[in-house]
């Protein structure tokens, strides 16, 4: 299960024309997603909308992979998980997060959530704000990408609501024990934490050496 | 903060014009962000894709709301939750998740994940499994709708990747304690229980008597 699908004879410069042609699509895709909740315009408009939409979805379709779209790497070793729900430029759900690695092993992301994400009113899901502590202990835990650590338990304690806007996420190992990586981190805003998350992420019983 | 909003004249058959208008267009944009992964097409209609998407949004920007859509409450006391991201039906993001209760206060959903959702290549991404249970475990605990409880504390425990397809949440409050209430859930395959969870909910500051 789970494996990652190597991609042969993919360049860099491939990959690249490929992000070049599909992250702005998904760009507007996301604009569209925003529009769709807040709009107020009246039925016969959304009706010649509503066509437009699915004009581009049968164009898009005319050539597609048969399931999802994995987690594909190229003959340089480059990963392009690209349909992923947090982090994929193909994938208008993600809003996406860019993460940054620092020399210490601290990974951070600056983002910002609108409307598609919202819970109680004016502001972020808990769901949400859990999925974003997910991926950013996740990927802190996996130091190498050939050898994912998958979660094991994650806990997170909510100390304020977390509003829509601009927001940081941070996370970094407490310790490795055999099998399993200990991380903790948090979301922030300008006035501070407003939600912390520790995990458990376990190296999957195939990846063992 | 978060307070619901209130709008005044708007009829159950007002909603419901207003549902069949829009629920029909978040479903075609979920459509789209399937394609828009999975897509294999050239960067030419790609090119053309986008001019539609970018035509839809603006058609659909000219009358919309400042900022996000809220929870609004109709003068019957409906509530209208359609930017949630996990059950808005105006929100492309949300599968969206239909929540039953049933006489014993349990709260479940069967609902399916496609390649929108995909974390490890073929499952769905350990934070949409932890954004399915905060929402199950939070309805749960919400049993009055005009005094909602906020998550305190979740937490997660993974017990196998969950496979991409049709799934089921459940839900139930094990107890109350003042401003506590304590609740347990899980989701599961066809196979049984890939993810447990449980969580403390608390009613917020402004909503205490």
């Amino acid at each position: 299960m789970a494996r990652f699908t190597h991609v042969e004879g993919l360049s860099s410069a491939d990959v690249q024309r490929l992000r070049s042609t599909y992250e702005p699509l998904a760009q507007s895709v996301r604009e569209l997603i925003d529009a769709t909740i807040r709009s107020e315009v009246d039925a016969a408009d959304v009706a010649t909308a509503k066509a437009h939409i699915d004009a581009a979805t049968e164009l898009l379709r005319a050539e597609q992979t048969d399931g999802p779209f994995g987690v594909r790497v190229t003959s340089d070793g480059e990963r392009m998980p690209w349909g992923n729900p947090a982090i994929g430029i193909r994938n208008a759900i993600a809003p996406p997060l860019k993460l940054v690695r620092d020399e210490d092993g601290v990974v951070s992301t600056d983002f910002r959530l609108g409307a598609a994400y919202e819970g109680p009113p004016g502001h972020v899901h808990g769901g949400i704000v859990a999925m974003v502590l997910d991926h950013v202990l996740g990927e802190v835990a996996a130091s190498d990408p050939e050898t994912p650590r998958f979660t094991g338990t994650l806990t997170i304690r909510y100390l304020r609501a977390t509003p829509l806007g601009d927001l940081r996420a941070e996370g970094r190992i407490t310790r490795t024990d055999g099998i399993k990586t200990f991380a903790v981190g948090h979301v922030c805003d300008a006035q501070g934490i407003t939600a912390e998350a520790d995990g458990v992420f376990i190296l999957p019983r195939w990846a063992r050496g």
